[in-house]
């Protein structure tokens, strides 16, 4: 290559030698007769010192321009510490302008203040801003940590296939027409789930990959149509040797790209606990603030709303300070989104009470209240008094809110926690039978393996989830093996032969020749990546990211085709 | 894990080790009052012993159960040199049966006789038997060398979107209905060629992936719906820096996995040579046989064939030995598939000529003959008269054959060739019009760029393909990063303004904002695996591969799917 080095490699070891750089001018400044160029590359800054010689070929120069130069590394009077380059400078003796560049639409810098619509429509040039680049290199960073983690521990990568067929029990397929078989279409894969298992059934014992699946549902903040996962699967596993591979394998990339040195093992909490002192099932534990019941402190209440609540229960968080009128506004409108209308508070200050209820407390509720949570400093104390589920979905939002307000949220803290025992089904309304929570081919737990398709309300799962800072992870489940209990389970689904037959009847069948037990995981990668670098979405870890309306504003994708293109797939737009 | 070790790890220094082992069971042999089973698994397979103790447990076991066992390593008495643990045996007290199976629908061994769409249709059976494992654990292999290598030296692995726009000018694209934005589609990419330019242009400098692609075109024997590459470009590198870029990497890849040491440079041709020498652009080195045109041999002739050619050229190969008579018939028919439809020969033998030329062969011609391919031994000299690029042609098919008839084609040898200047353009009937022989982004080479978009019929790109035994495994080129050159050559192949800001106007704008010159390069995953594991074709090397109507006989991919979701799509399938 023409270049000698980077402009991010050169220091006072340099100086003497002659180099050839190749980069960004990304800052051009006179100071009396020399000309000082701040040179870019991935790699660094390098400062370039042009004299009067020069002038000539200096006048074209502008931000942006690729340049060649020549020169000598010589040593800087003011040195700057804060750059890796900082303490020499290159003394030019040839510029040659490899592409010129016009007014670039925002300014390469961290921190602009462009919609992200014109980032996107412009991303190249977005990913050319020092921050984009850090994060799609911790991204690289990231997937070369996992691969060497799985490959070290005798996983073999194997890709499934992205040209899948569609299944129902699951989110909503993405569909390609094939041309050679008209009329039928391929899906894409929205996991591999069904392809491991078999990997699994075949003896690969050990698998893993770094793959894309695509889930076509309404898009959200932290949702994208494709999606990137780390897929993984163990024979003769059950759920604590994945969750074993997968904390040690956490553990080392948040060593190897964080320098973060985690050595406690990783919290564990029964899906039923999150819930109950959480609110939810991925609990943000970068702070305390648990719900509690307090229905005992209050049975000989005169407050209203604490009295004759039958099945209700009251549910209360205690936060640290004295929470304004402004917040509290804030946080009842976050409990109305979560369908509980009100938020009463009192407030504690130097024993003195205050707040919505304050005027009813009695003096023993009062004393059971600073004993219940060792009430010292400034606290306020606000409860939700509903059916146990909404009091406490509603309490785990207003625990979320809280945080951000009050600041406890810090991005370079990482809170894991495992959440296991998870129910095995949910209630469908909208089906009016019971479906599995998470997919049909989840091992019921111990407890339950004798009436779980009896007392499907109470039946939990050897399924685990892996939440970081209050964002789902990853999770994953022992699997089925044994063609009877996989039978129980369609029928607790309420699943005909038939239905079974036609859309599993491949893969069931697989597990009459002999599988082994197994369990497995996947993590999303872009929530990692976005945890990892500090983003606030996935689309900045994401090179080239579809909008909130699942368009990319860049190349215009999804577009109109050709009539020929359609006809060719035997397809036609209804009117 | 309960195992304790796999079941190929064990060996004399283990013997007096309680083991628990888990696996498949791959034979049952009685001896006497002994029972010998080989347990399998992906690591290896160990003997297990059980005495009459246990007989009863035995009763029920049969080929593929999976089952446990509990044992003490022993020393063997005959001991199987071949095996990695034919050293041991296991002396069993415990047997468990994790899961049964019923009789396969073909035996789990190397080289079996099925039908391939009965393989496919228990693929997971099939991946089962050694020699498939093998496939897939080099896969996984070659895989992590290739990112080790990449990584090492400083390229940054990004993805690129799987959801992209329909663009022209390239295959036929898979379709992706959008569902939020109805009567619109995405494109699955051919390949990520725009997204990497961009990088570049986003100064990430030296990027790589292993990435899905998709090609929507009829399937051949050697093609799948979708295929694996390795995708690379570097920022400030011409064709020469890529090439010793990819050159490193792939004997990197050979030693891993074959433990085979290149020295030597690869071998280079220009595009013009090797169809000159071969007959086309992905010669197969390991052999000879080079095709010479021999006019001037023939001036004055008196064999009819060759007297009054005018344009036409005489060409011909010759060949070690002397070839039979259904060997001739079946080097004609290929011949005649490639449009020549006789294939004279002569025979040399001991001095003696024979064949269907030989009794008009003037002495002076024989003493050419005889000193142009420095006859001694026996040979056969095949002719083909026809226009250069016929006759090139249809000599570059026999060729190939005939290797195939004399065993020339050692799968353990593996000879490289670059390919380099290419064609930049290449005429198109069906449009009547130039079109870009490889992409509109391909730099003219140095010899042309004043004059490629006049001279079309002699311009040459800085383009390159890596050749494999006869096998096209990879290609690059350096891109066009100057917006000058970029619209000669749009002009040149007569794309309209319009065309260009419609198809290609997000990407060549890109350009305007200062981009370093770069080059880049794919090689094909796929084929690289089935050459470096020996195997027949790609499906070998592929987990879940289509068959050849693109059909996946395991799940039935593709198939219909149900009214709604074409209405969700608001798309409908045509009487």
């Amino acid at each position: 290559m023409k270049r000698t080095h980077t402009c991010g490699e050169l220091n006072l070891k340099n100086v003497g030698t002659k180099v050839i750089l190749q980069g960004w001018i990304a800052k051009i400044r006179k100071m009396g007769a020399l000309t000082f160029i701040d040179l870019r590359d991935r790699y660094g800054i390098t400062q370039l010192v042009i004299g009067e010689k020069l002038s000539s070929s200096l006048a074209s120069l502008k931000p942006e321009y690729v340049i060649e130069v020549s020169g000598l590394v010589i040593e800087r009077k003011s040195k700057n510490p804060d750059l890796a380059t900082g303490a020499i400078e290159i003394e030019v003796n040839e510029i040659v302008i490899i592409n010129k560049s016009e007014l670039t639409p925002f300014e390469i810098k961290n921190q602009i203040e462009s919609q992200e619509d014109t980032r996107l429509t412009y991303r190249y040039l977005d990913l050319r801003r020092p921050e984009m680049q850090n994060n799609l290199l911790v991204r690289s960073q990231m997937n070369h940590s996992i691969r060497n983690y799985f490959i070290e521990n005798n996983f073999i990568e194997i890709e499934t296939p992205v040209f899948g067929k569609s299944t129902p029990e699951g989110a909503r397929d993405f569909l390609v027409p094939s041309r050679l078989n008209q009329g039928k279409f391929y899906a894409l894969p929205q996991s591999p789930q069904l392809y491991k298992q078999l990997f699994m059934i075949s003896g690969f014992d050990r698998y893993f990959q770094i793959v894309k699946c695509f889930r076509n549902e309404d898009l959200r903040i932290d949702r994208q149509p494709e999606f990137t996962q780390l897929d993984m699967e163990m024979s003769f596993a059950n759920s604590e040797d994945v969750m074993q591979t997968i904390e040690s394998l956490v553990k080392k990339v948040f060593l190897d790209i964080k320098k973060i040195k985690i050595n406690e093992p990783i919290t564990r909490l029964s899906w039923a606990d999150a819930f109950d002192k959480y609110g939810n099932d991925k609990p943000d534990l970068r702070f305390g603030y648990e719900i509690k019941t307090l229905n005992d402190l209050f049975l000989k209440t005169t407050i209203p709303l604490f009295e004759n609540i039958n099945n209700k229960v009251i549910r209360a968080i205690c936060v640290t300070g004295l929470l304004n009128k402004k917040d509290l506004e804030a946080l009842t409108e976050t409990a109305k989104q979560n369908s509980v209308e009100i938020l009463p508070f009192v407030k504690f200050n130097n024993n003195e009470w205050s707040g919505s209820l304050a005027s009813k407390l009695s003096d023993s509720e009062k004393q059971s209240l600073i004993e219940k949570y060792n009430l010292k400093e400034e606290a306020t104390i606000l409860f939700a008094v509903d059916d146990y589920i909404k009091a406490s979905k509603a309490l785990g939002a207003v625990r979320n809110h809280i945080a951000k307000l009050q600041d406890l949220l810090d991005p370079n803290i990482f809170k894991f926690a495992w959440i296991t025992n998870f129910p095995l089904f949910e209630f469908s309304e909208e089906e009016n039978r019971y479906v599995a929570a998470h997919h049909p081919f989840t091992m019921p737990s111990d407890e339950c393996l004798d009436n779980f398709d009896t007392d499907k309300e109470n039946a939990t799962a050897k399924a685990y989830d892996l939440v970081l800072n209050g964002f789902e992870i990853g999770g994953g489940s022992q699997r089925i093996t044994d063609p009877n209990i996989q039978q129980r389970m369609f029928d607790a689904i309420e699943l005909t032969k038939e239905q079974v037959e036609q859309n599993f009847g491949w893969f069931v069948n697989a597990y009459r020749y002999g599988a082994p037990y197994h369990s497995g995981c996947a993590l999303g990668l872009d929530r990692i990546c976005m945890l990892l670098t500090g983003s606030e979405n996935i689309r900045e870890v994401i090179a080239f990211p579809k909008n909130s309306s699942g368009i990319d504003p860049m190349t215009n994708a999804p577009d109109a085709v050709t009539l020929s293109q359609l006809e060719e797939l035997n397809l036609q737009i209804k009117k």
